[in-house]
């Protein structure tokens, strides 16, 4: 079988592992994203096989999730952002603050290097909004107050836990500057100052822009290349790509023709997505955790993580209402893809080891696979008012 | 910059390129296809050398060409299919034997072992027929006795190929046995008759079928899961992936609610298409053609590619008609990506060198370059009706 033979039966056989998961898990009444992940681990290395993790693979899970986030920002208006602007805020940093400090306490409790504790305490930080968001999509909740805290406390959680990460790795390295540290800032704030302010004003002011061109009788095709070259900028200044993939989807969301965008943008995302859950599914290395040892260094790195990142961001959110920063603090608490390409990188800078490794990445499978089911009880309790109507002003 | 970040460059880079080319080529009235390929150029390896050829690029333009002839397999009944089939016969396996015979007759005259000469004979020999459907699809003939013609042509002119390619490999290799050979056969005309017949047929008996699942309110992704299935069943059996695609497309359009698979459709094939036509451009490596010999040889082989081609398909395709026999030869003209995969099996056999493969690469990429630009006016001439009006029932 050649090549591309094997990785187009990998597609198929991830893709349609993901929809039967999705087809069970509606009928039996439970969260259909998880129907996908565990269809994932079906297909993937752990059990059959048929789905394995390489370049190709990987690409089509992270155009999943590129794309998720670039629909959920279409939905989201810079307005609503800042409006929970202060709330976001608090939720995002205490959300870091906590994971963070409590990694490395554990990491000293445990007995590890300086440097080895800095990774578990940057690979417990960094949420991972791409399950929350198709939560709250599939509920039509992302314009909610608590749908926008969450999605403005990410962003800003992402740049901290960039930050982070590059101060661990300097320390693996043995070289870290405040120098180095700053011009990350920088870059980082500029990115998203700039892609917000002087993006959202240019197509408000001309609204028609993304349908100039001859080739664009939608802004569709404008968009996706916008998306592209945010998400590539922003995976350049080593930001997250979701983060600037999110960003071209607010800006494009102040197009005329945005209804035509979003009708064309939702198969594209429909088939896309699936890959994205798979593949968190395929990285599940059950073998691993036969180990009683590894299996309670897992079971007590998951409750941590659960732990600090909900009361952290429970806590900087609770101006919104006790209600809302519950939602908020649960949320918040998927580690996913971000997790594991900490610990991937903590992995390969030699700073940890494979033992903690495969802790860190069952601990991002499961809080992501802990989040959904509760999240939509959650939510009606703290958001009783129908999607996509503006709610009342917040509290902030 | 890590890898991830490179990727995304990459496929921002020719996406922006592509339509860019687009655009500027439909305002000057030329085929906007052209415009894609030359964008494609323009950031290659040759020019800017933003965007390369890597294992996932390769895979966003094979799923590129994979969704256009799915897309063209939705426009196309069986039984358009089966009405012109003594015409589409006669293009598709004249419009072989030709170029086979030329191919092996020129590597005769140029002194060559026999092993080259069975394979530059099998690279002149598989039509491509991706840039013919878009310009079909683009002036929405896909649906007029032409366009059925050359569909129909390019699956026998497909499995022919293979066959061609499979002794070609045997003989670089040492070894082709008549057995091997029949297996090919047998599993091809299986697989092609097994989908078309039984496929067709289950989803006309039942053609809510793919809308039954609960995540399925359109056949869109079921469609996309058959597609992936199919196509990697026809790389499997050594046949081009785009049958498999085209086959799904076929049986797919048997479904009710085909307006709506066609609408969720469109924007998926338009996001990957472009990465097709690109790829095509990025693999132009003009500096190679700058040796005189070189080039007169690459302008010889074109022109036989060229003359072979079409004389053997319009002879084969005449019981249509004379105007309708030119554009057939003319659509089967472009050998494009097939062309190119035949030659880099021929470089990693040892059966072909460097400069043939550059000279085989250049012959698939000027064919497809040259054919777009004559098309519309010969079908305007050949199928006066417009598009998708059912034509008078063909001279077969």
């Amino acid at each position: 079988m050649d090549h591309l033979a094997q990785v187009l039966v990998q597609l198929f056989a991830v893709l349609l592992a993901a929809k039967v998961g999705d087809e069970v898990f509606k009928r039996i009444g439970q969260p259909p994203v998880i129907g996908e992940i565990l269809g994932g681990v079906l297909v993937g290395p752990a059990v059959l096989g048929l789905y394995e993790v390489n370049a190709e693979t990987a690409l089509f899970a992270e155009i999943g999730v590129v794309l998720l986030l670039f629909q959920v920002g279409v939905e989201t208006r810079i307005g609503d952002l800042l409006r929970v602007g202060a709330t976001a805020a608090g939720a995002g940093v205490l959300g870091v603050v906590l994971p963070m400090g409590g990694g490395i306490a554990a990491g000293w409790l445990l007995g590890y290097p300086i440097e080895v504790s800095v990774f578990l305490g940057a690979a417990l930080t960094a949420t991972s909004v791409g399950i929350t968001s198709r939560v709250l999509a599939d509920l039509g909740a992302v314009r909610t107050v608590s749908g926008r805290v969450i999605l403005g406390a990410a962003v800003i959680d992402d740049v901290m836990a960039m930050l982070i990460l590059a101060f661990a790795a300097g320390l693996a390295a043995g070289t870290v500057t405040a120098a180095e540290i700053g011009t990350l800032v920088g870059l980082a704030v500029a990115f998203i100052g700039i892609v917000l302010l002087v993006g959202t004003r240019v197509l408000r002011r001309r609204p028609s822009l993304l349908t100039d061109p001859v080739f664009a009788e939608t802004p569709f095709l404008p968009g996706m290349i916008l998306m592209l070259g945010l998400a590539a900028l922003a995976a350049i200044i080593g930001l997250a790509a979701i983060i600037g993939a999110f960003l071209a989807g607010m800006v494009v969301g102040e197009s005329s023709e945005k209804h035509a965008l979003e009708e064309e943008v939702a198969p594209v995302a429909a088939f896309f997505t699936p890959f994205f859950f798979g593949f968190i599914g395929a990285q599940v290395d059950v073998g691993t955790f036969t180990d009683p040892g590894t299996l309670a260094l897992l079971v007590g790195i998951t409750l941590l993580a659960v732990a600090t990142k909900f009361i952290g961001s429970f806590v900087g959110a609770l101006r919104a209402g006790v209600a809302r920063a519950v939602v908020i603090g649960w949320g918040m608490v998927p580690r996913g893809e971000v997790g594991i390409v900490v610990a991937g990188l903590g992995l390969s800078a030699g700073a940890i080891g494979g033992q903690l490794y495969s802790v860190v990445v069952g601990m991002a499978i499961l809080t992501t696979l802990l989040v959904p089911p509760f999240l939509p009880a959650l939510l009606a309790r703290a958001e009783p008012a129908t999607s996509d109507q503006e709610p009342d002003s917040p509290a902030t």
